[in-house]
């Protein structure tokens, strides 16, 4: 399993846009890719610009397939000139526990 | 909904004892309560004590009532001593999607 925490700075004036781009790439990878098993992107109150990301693949080939599908390399091309900056946070897992719907 | 990220600072010699009882609350948080939709926690590799969750509950009210459950008093009485700091940021949901199982 692979964790990480993104941590995405957008342009102020692109946000919406880019909610709209990011939240049609997590519906897409999460429905279409067998090794994605969660997305999670907020927005914090106090910095709705400061976009926080969880995300969780069943593995590293899961992660490297990702980065080659269509709906990611949409999201990458339309987005590149929204985003300020980038981090990646590589984590290990404590506990990842949800409701079954 | 809820969304929130806590960002927790452990005291380092205590991490193993704190990752344990917190697992055990989020167990029990997601396995009895009806409104915690989920509770993940993760510690990053670069800084393991500095741990990151993403809480998600149903409503204001579900947050509130897990508050008084006997398992979360129990975590925040036995972990008390452990955390340095403990930050919470309030979040508005951009897209989250999870893998049915």
């Amino acid at each position: 399993m692979l964790v990480r925490i993104a941590e995405i700075d957008v342009h102020p004036h692109h946000l919406a846009d880019y909610k709209a781009l990011l939240a049609e790439e997590i519906e897409a990878s999460v429905q279409l890719e067998i090794g994605v098993m969660f997305l999670h992107a907020v927005s914090p109150q106090d910095h709705p610009h400061r976009i926080r990301m969880f995300e969780c693949y069943a593995s590293r080939d899961a992660y490297v397939a990702h980065l080659q599908t269509p709906h990611f390399l949409k999201y990458k091309s339309e987005t590149a000139q929204m985003v300020r900056s980038l981090t990646l946070v590589e984590a290990d897992p404590i506990m990842l526990a949800t409701k079954a719907m």
